[in-house]
């Protein structure tokens, strides 16, 4: 039986097409991290399972874990995620490094997970942190990246909106304004978290449930209901719009505004799944009406590094996959055409394969990026071929073409065939090729 | 107990330094391969078991592969080498794509084995692949795209080799000049593989306990020194020489010596581990005295692509690794001194974090790619921070540069520090940007 031509189940081959299109999105990615400082990074896909088993959500590690022995009888696994990684990596260096230290890294994350819209089992995934700084100016800079990430791909205010919470926040609100236990406050936190994608009614019927029978006659589930409905942070109780975490969410959406992101709100229902985020904490959700959902998102985590037996670093950081990016940009219309890798291709009149090469060779140095075809076809064959690459030029080269030094360049956009010599022939092609990284 | 910092055994942690001379290397291989026309591609790191038990050497399936079984019970493992897979890619769509078809990727490989010098359990390697032609025109394109590849690195024609055999060639000389049964033409050819790195008393023992009383009486262990003794194609007794795997090895070395690959040889002893090779086959030499050894290879494989049910389609490739290209480059002392990602750090003079987020958009949207130092510390620690970034402009504001709009900027490469207005200073370290373009 032959062997299947599939790639595996919830992962994607990348044909030149489709290479193309991430390679734009790693590109805008790196400009953009690069524009803020960030220096990139990267570390191998496997790692030691323990990693993962303090601080990544429970669902993950146990459920979603590409897990196994390696032949030493190490039990090692996929990463799901690159926070742990990065984490490990700053604690190796604590000393040497120097801070604010920027850190960005394109790695691609496994996930054994039913394959859906916006979820695949393999994606990339734009990690972008600052380690060393306490200050909201380290979770300003962070949203600001997010943000311009985001511009980068055409993205208008309107499309999509920055949302803001604050772990500290919730904490305060859960332990002492609603005086919930530990069990009561990590259940409910965990509610909140799929608020959005359960009806109303059965939130709060399960939000209820989570309350001892004095807690619910002391009409508790009314003061959760009313707090989760703040919409701003002129809506919070009086006694909490003085705490320390709301004055500094206040700092940053102002911070947020005079750096120009316009779309940044406080929302009181952003919980994030991860259980190490330690304060501020975010989400960019697209205000599509056919995409409303998170694209990505992050937060501050300063407890991370510790875990490795090193003084604690303070850490802002956020994670952005290209898969729901790209259905993002799709949903937006925000897609640019984009051209492929060659600049022409040289179709070959006779047997002058062996002759060409000088030329070849001459051209190439010149920075033109050039195809030959070498099938020994006759031309009409060779042109069709040209054709269906979608290159931009064909030059066509014979015996007379090398004796005269005249090339023929046909461009198949306008249909246009000129005679030029070497240095325009250079010229032309090149140009088309400059013209590509500009748009890169 | 704290985790270990540790990056698994036998794979790398890429912090900022490292990560840029791996982007150095990929940026050379990318311009490369789209010099001649060719297009990335990618796939999962994931595959099954299956697909490399047919072609890919037993020693790798068996003893090197991290194979696993999934959650849903498939048999996969992490690649070992990319060929099986562009041959799967490429035979799902054999019908639509367009020949001749040029692809490149530079992906991660997995193999367990016991780490060592140019060897690692994860590596990167790029893969190169020419698909539709039959002719000696693909053979030949693939060894001067790995020699271009050798000189984009600063490589000169001294300090490597090209190698070439015949697959094609060793078959004939194994069964017929030989006359030598299946059984012994596969220990054989396993054998002269090992050729170099074994004593030659112990390699020529080795060859004649192969062979039968018979043939060992009839002097074929002299025939067979001989031969493998063969140092060019005039030294091939004269009934091979007219042989068409010879005189097709002869074009290849002419044709090359025409595009300016003068360090191309004939070697009967080049063998390549692989068993899907089909006709020529290379190998790049590294002729340094301390680093004597395959930098990488590649050859001819008709047959992969047809294993998927389809159409065999002739196919010449090669992979290079980046580990074994960096010792070539650390040896031959070629690898560059790569600046930096960031063009300037700006050092806050006073409480202004929130004051200059204007200034900086504006620097930013010019191209600049600037740092904050946010951590509120005083100014001589954070110059001090800066100089140890190895950043070469650092930026400094506060109040009275912003109502001013004049701009301090200090180079720390020369020490001199100047007082521009903001459009000079865009002009200075967007200059810092461009120039790291075009080095990279």
């Amino acid at each position: 039986m032959p062997l299947s031509t599939q790639p595996y189940k919830g992962a994607r081959d990348f044909y030149p097409d489709d290479k193309r299109l991430q390679k734009y999105l790693f590109s805008q990615m790196r400009d953009t991290a690069e524009k803020f400082g960030y220096s990139e990074y990267d570390a191998p896909i496997l790692e030691p399972l323990e990693l993962y088993l303090a601080k990544t959500s429970e669902e993950i590690v146990n459920e979603q874990t590409y897990s196994f022995t390696d032949r030493g009888g190490r039990n090692i696994t996929l990463r799901p995620e690159m926070t742990p990684t990065v984490s490990r990596m700053v604690a190796a260096r604590r000393q040497e490094l120097n801070y604010p230290l920027r850190l960005y890294s394109i790695p691609n994350l496994w996930r054994y997970e039913r394959p859906q819209r916006g979820r695949l089992r393999e994606h990339w995934q734009l990690n972008v942190d600052i380690f060393g700084v306490e200050g909201i100016e380290a979770d300003h800079e962070i949203i600001l990246v997010a943000d311009t990430l985001m511009k980068s791909f055409g993205a208008k205010s309107g499309m999509y909106v920055v949302r803001i919470n604050s772990r500290k926040l919730m904490n305060m609100l859960l332990h002492e304004y609603l005086d919930l236990d530990e069990t009561q406050t990590s259940a409910l936190i965990r509610l909140i978290d799929r608020m959005h994608k359960i009806p109303e009614a059965e939130f709060f019927s399960q939000a209820d449930m989570l309350l001892a029978p004095a807690q619910r006659e002391s009409g508790l589930g009314g003061k959760i209901a009313t707090l989760l409905g703040t919409k701003s942070i002129s809506d919070l109780p009086p006694e909490i719009r003085s705490h320390q975490s709301v004055l500094s969410i206040q700092h940053l959406l102002m911070v947020l505004q005079e750096s120009g992101v316009k779309n940044a709100v406080f929302d009181l229902t952003l919980m994030r799944g991860f259980d190490y985020y330690t304060d501020i904490v975010f989400e960019v959700f697209d205000t599509h009406e056919e995409n409303n959902r998170s694209l990505f998102g992050g937060g501050r985590y300063d407890g991370l590094v510790a875990q490795f037996g090193v003084e604690p670093v303070p850490t802002v950081g956020f994670g952005a996959g290209d898969v729901t990016l790209l259905n993002f940009l799709q949903t937006h219309q925000l897609l640019p055409e984009l051209p492929p890798e060659t600049d022409a291709t040289v179709l070959l009149i006779g047997d002058v394969y062996h002759t060409v090469q000088p030329i070849l060779a001459r051209l190439r140095s010149e920075g033109v990026r050039l195809a030959v075809d070498s099938s020994g076809r006759k031309l009409p064959a060779q042109l069709k071929s040209a054709v269906k690459s979608g290159v931009r030029y064909v030059l066509f080269l014979g015996e007379q073409e090398i004796s005269r030094e005249r090339f023929k360049v046909k461009d198949l956009l306008t249909g246009k065939e000129e005679e030029h010599g070497l240095e325009r022939t250079v010229a032309i092609l090149a140009a088309q090729h400059h013209s590509d990284d500009e748009l890169a």
